[in-house]
């Protein structure tokens, strides 16, 4: 790797990708990251609010409910909407490439791509049957499908056309754009769902790479792309930025099965081990069981039988036998190089990139 | 009423809303809108084929199964996709309002509209749980209920992206119509999911009415006012297109519960008394609870025990006994004479305004 494709090196550390906690580069980023999140909370939040508060009574109060802005019968919560990494990477690549006009003019674009990411949330969840999201049930489970279907259906008509009523002369290119990668977003799950149904030993490694792309890097990569499409960038440059947030979400996603996996549960939240236990064919999963390896075919022995607590700490030692932790982290460390090439062609200058740097390593240096 | 309100009186005989079949101007009527459906089906389905082809793999596949193009095995059908009623009307409302060349220019909007009636057909079926579309096996009941959320989250986007992208100078204001009419049909949506689990007692006859406006009349209304923003229209006339097609839209959702309770089996393809079977709190039905008289008490105890097949006669006359067909007729009628009232408004020469008034009249004619 030449230095001209890789000029942030002494912070894309390969090494430092996806490990949990510690001191270091990594600490004094997580600050930054959350001070940049905040800043973006602080901006977004009005135009969101407004949005939601705009739907008709019951939508809008399945949709507060879900944003954690209400309880489930309606009185005020203190909630907790998740971290709201997509419309700060909006807000990042809109200032990173145009100063704070453009970030400013990319408010509600950044308002637009949140709502699009919780549309997916409360449709997945149905889907996924996934009774609690942000440590609270989901909507589904609190309000009925219906309503969960219904909520989600407004929420992507609501991003669709506050974008199109935007009077910034990006914001039909924008609207283009979030449109296709809802596309995309519907046929990543898609693939989910049904591999679902699929013996683990014929789902392909690439497969299960192009799924996570579709279904986490889609949307981070159009983030980043909306944000550089309302600061006036060129169609190359929003191309780049759109890159850039798709690698960082194919290793935010990397490291994300590998915790689910190896997490600590007091930081995770979950159970250890969550994910084998449900059989999910997870990135290390997949990978270890394509490896050839004596502990592939052990590990497929195991997720062939229903679940023991007692084969737990065996599942996950097959699945690094086989390589799949090692192979999932050196991905993660390689699809972030490949994210830090692609931001430093869109923008040279380590200074002004620096918003977009930290949020990138804030998700892939995630402990929960 | 005025004859400035009227002008089109003797095509919107009072008596003869909701008649089935039959002679005189209904049937040649029938055949003038069956010539426009079938002339806005060769303009807009290239657009809609060639939008649905360009969704990735399995979406495509089940977006085509849905529209009736391909069975369930993938094999070429040539299938019912249903009237495209909605597509027709934006294109007469096009010419209507601005002539050939407005028609031709509205084609992409017609797609796109005709994709969202789609989006909201995949999803009502898995929330009404709805096992036969177009006398098929619903794509829920054939592919499962995430592939049928999905497709349609995906038509949602296709729809408002395809807009968007549209060069035409009306597509950012098509696009925030469309997407406000998507949040008033998932409202409507909610209300009539939530009212199924409400004793039929409480239901109020405004609240069935206001359901039903955002339901069924909201996207009718809406695919004219396309039609005429396309046509480079004055807003006004662009309001009093989305108003006639509203009320034309209430008044054939009147017609259609009136069928629903007394239409002939061999027109309609359901049973007799089919909505009544399954207790649905239809227009009629709900005017009749709400007459006070000695016939909704009946209705009420009716309504409030299992259903009986010995009991359908009764139930049906108990209905008209309290004056819930002669109800729904009257309000029909009177949609439909508001609905010319608002199309006089804006096209104050009926020979501009034939399309649209032939579609009009077929929809609440039909029988079937």
């Amino acid at each position: 790797m030449t230095s001209a494709t890789r000029p942030y090196g002494t912070r894309g550390t390969r090494g430092s990708v996806g490990s949990q906690g510690g001191t270091g580069p990594g600490a004094s980023d997580g600050q930054e990251a959350a001070a940049i999140l905040e800043r973006a909370r602080v901006s977004v939040d009005p135009e969101l609010r407004a949005a939601v508060d705009a739907l008709p009574g019951p939508l809008r109060r399945i949709a507060r409910y879900h944003f954690g802005w209400e309880h489930a019968d309606g009185t005020p919560a203190t909630g907790n909407a998740g971290k709201a990494i997509r419309p700060a990477l909006v807000l990042a690549a809109a200032a990173a490439l145009g100063g704070p006009a453009a970030r400013a003019a990319a408010v509600r674009a950044a308002a637009a791509v949140e709502l699009v990411h919780n549309f997916t949330l409360l449709h997945d969840d149905v889907m996924d049957r996934d009774a609690t999201r942000r440590h609270r049930p989901t909507v589904w489970s609190v309000f009925g499908d219906a309503d969960a279907i219904l909520a989600g259906d407004a929420l992507q008509a609501l991003a669709l056309g506050m974008l199109a009523e935007d009077p910034h002369p990006a914001s039909t290119a924008a609207v283009a754009r979030v449109a296709a990668c809802v596309v995309e977003l519907c046929a990543g799950q898609q693939v989910d769902t049904a591999m679902e149904r699929r013996d683990p030993g014929e789902v392909a490694l690439d497969e299960v790479l192009a799924m996570a792309e579709a279904k986490t890097g889609a949307l981070i990569g159009c983030a980043c792309a909306v944000g550089a499409l309302y600061a006036g960038a060129a169609e190359e440059d929003v191309d780049a930025l759109d890159a850039f947030g798709r690698e960082a979400g194919l290793a935010f996603q990397l490291i994300d099965d590998v915790i689910g996996i190896w997490g600590d549960p007091r930081h995770t939240g979950k159970p250890a081990g969550a994910d084998l236990a449900v059989r999910k064919k997870s990135l290390p999963v997949v990978a270890a069981l394509s490896s050839g390896t004596q502990a592939a075919v052990e590990l497929a022995a195991l997720y062939a039988a229903p679940y023991e607590p007692a084969d737990l700490d065996r599942t996950a030692l097959a699945v690094e036998q086989a390589g799949g932790r090692a192979w999932a982290q050196d991905q993660a460390a390689d699809r972030m190089s490949r994210a830090m090439s692609e931001l430093a062609r869109a923008i040279p200058d380590p200074e002004s990139a620096g918003g977009l740097l930290s949020l990138a390593e804030f998700v892939t240096r995630r402990s929960n």
